[in-house]
């Protein structure tokens, strides 16, 4: 076994540097989640270096955003998906196309080839859907109706983001692949009808009073995270991000929550681990970029497209909802986050885009990832709508 | 990264066959965690062996028995521990004394050498809180003046146990180290009332109003989780067992546990990590030793004298209680666990004792473990005032 001591002090660490930073922040109001991440820099190897290499922190985040993905799943009901679906799709494409096509003609005119330019472009497409679940949730508007096209949007976008991957690492080995981009689609496709029809009727079988007379301590939740754990790992299995899994298992419970208190009850589950999934993404912040000051001119200007691209995209999806919560849907989709780097890693590593140009989109992931909670804040708290909404849920 | 598919699809094999087992042994008015310890057994390298070899399940069983013991703490206050704590202190020495004796004397008498003897007598004392503290905490008596005299003395028998384990360890390296010895004891004793004289009353300051109007979410609960890791990394630190330190940080937070709602709060986690504990420890179970029937016999016999060993030393230290409670606390210390097990693989490793010797062992502890739980819950049902107290809880 792993030294057990270090862990501890590791997690004893990592805990408390997140929460003293969140408290800071919100004291100053900010969002906690930036508080989190910066603490994860802080703790990092670029500065302090004070978390150790064990596995287990990864894992321990990676359970963090399947958990939180599955608590944005439980406050989005089935006919919630399927009444505001079309939106989400639209927000989705759209904020996808703004962006790859804005990252590629920037490329392109900066005097790179067309390999470069797509890899650049599909790096700037997929939404990271864990900073703005954290705004909305700490917020309590999860339940609004455009927290639900924001979520809906940032899940098919991974999906989206994932068939890009496969496109671009075919690209930069010079074979595409139709049949696994098809694969992958089919997949995606598949796993999400399937259990929209099946899953939900399958559910109303087991969340019955039956499962309230159980000797089992606490049987709801349990089985609850059953769900959440096995489709998880069917996604992740089925080349899907294993969130998509944990966001359609909470969707397919979202009927229950009420009854059975699910969110509730999986409170403490998401405090202990959620803040993890925000340092390790915070000790994963590569800072030596800013150590080539050559580059920030070029960084800054692409996190500006970045930026535009998702405002102008999945503001025009949303644009029937109005000015204002059209403007928030573009705003919940800036922050970009590993998806992109992946793509950018993999364009690195295969030759295809140079040191320089990697360090440009790390740039972009920090600059989003870290500008989006204050705005996505401040914004919301200036819609009454959604200032009653918050309302109702504090009583 | 590890892979996170195979986590994902173990976590879930895991935790639905503990649950399932577990709500079989209730259905059949047994102990859900026998049923927990059998579906690790099941589980794991000797007959399906289906659990992957990842550290991270290690590391999250170790999260699991200390939430599992600070659970316990939250339960037990100061004042409880130092009015029972002389009761306590009776049943953990006579409770540790009697078994030694009599695997001491068993040992000699078949004839092995006084090393030899003074290793099983070693392997027999230590309590393994953790079966204990899960099936009083399943019966909802926590709270009983009987229970909280057992895991005191269950939490003392823990730090005997790691003196015994300093000193078998110099005894067969040939040099026994009275320095360590008392460095140990030292440290544990200074720990344990330094926490009991100021770390009540540095809680004091923390957990008041003001906790309650910090920003951040769930304060109290974050809080109790910093406690929580703290000290079980500085317990683990200074040589102590982690379960220790979460067992004293549960106590010295247990004033506040019902203002602050803390083991409700702590419900999920408990719920989710523990039954990990369990699992891990099933899976750890050799069923190797069952292939060799000549040391069946010897084996039975020492888990019998282990069995009466803690009834007899353990009811004469809560003999104050009356007969029915005094053979409660007898039968709910006699759970041996990993101590037993790492002190009979030092000698093992040693040369000190033989293959057969440590099978003995090895049997003894499996057999204490799985047969106490049945006991306990059915002597538990039938005391009148720990029903009456169970009535209260479930009220």
């Amino acid at each position: 076994m792993e030294n057990i001591t270090r862990i501890l002090f590791d997690l004893f660490l990592m805990f408390a540097a997140a929460k003293i930073m969140g408290e800071l922040f919100e004291r100053g109001r900010q969002p906690a989640v930036v508080g989190e991440i910066l603490a994860g820099i802080i703790l990092g190897p670029h500065i302090l270096n004070m978390i150790g290499p064990s596995h287990f922190y990864q894992v321990l985040a990676e359970i963090g955003v399947i958990i939180l993905l599955f608590n944005v799943g439980l406050h989005i009901r089935t006919e919630d998906m399927l009444k505001l679906g079309s939106i989400s799709l639209a927000v989705a494409v759209l904020g996808i196309i703004f962006p790859f096509v804005f990252g590629y003609l920037y490329t392109r005119i900066i005097a790179h080839s067309t390999v470069e330019a797509m890899f650049i472009g599909a790096a700037m497409v997929a939404t990271s859907v864990g900073i703005t679940a954290r705004v909305l949730g700490d917020l309590k508007i999860l339940d609004a109706k455009v927290s639900k096209i924001i979520l809906g949007a940032a899940v098919i976008d991974d999906i989206i983001g994932l068939i890009v991957l496969a496109v671009v690492t075919g690209l930069g080995k010079g074979t595409i692949s139709y049949v696994k981009i098809g694969l992958v689609l089919a997949e995606a496709v598949a796993f999400v009808i399937f259990l929209i029809l099946i899953g939900r009727r399958v559910m109303y079988r087991f969340f019955g009073p039956q499962l309230l007379a159980t000797r089992s301590r606490n049987a709801p939740f349990a089985l609850a995270i059953l769900i959440c754990l096995g489709l998880s790992a069917v996604a992740s299995y089925i080349d899907l991000a294993a969130i998509v899994g944990a966001f359609m298992a909470g969707m397919i419970l979202a009927e229950f929550n009420i009854q059975f208190r699910l969110s509730v009850k999986f409170e403490s589950l998401y405090d202990f681990l959620v803040p993890f999934f925000f340092i390790m993404m915070g000790k994963q912040v590569d800072l030596t970029i800013f150590a080539h000051p050559s580059i920030i001119g070029a960084a800054l200007i692409l996190t500006i497209f970045a930026i535009l691209g998702k405002l102008l995209g999945c503001g025009l999806g949303a644009v029937g909802l109005g000015f204002k919560q059209a403007s928030l849907v573009g705003v919940g989709m800036v922050p970009r986050g590993e998806v992109g780097l992946i793509i950018a890693s993999i364009g690195l590593s295969l030759g295809v885009i140079g040191q320089d140009l990697y360090s440009v989109v790390v740039f972009m992931v920090i600059a989003t990832t870290l500008l989006t909670p204050p705005f996505l804040r401040s914004m919301i708290l200036k819609i009454p709508e959604l200032t009653k909404i918050r309302e109702e849920m504090e009583e």
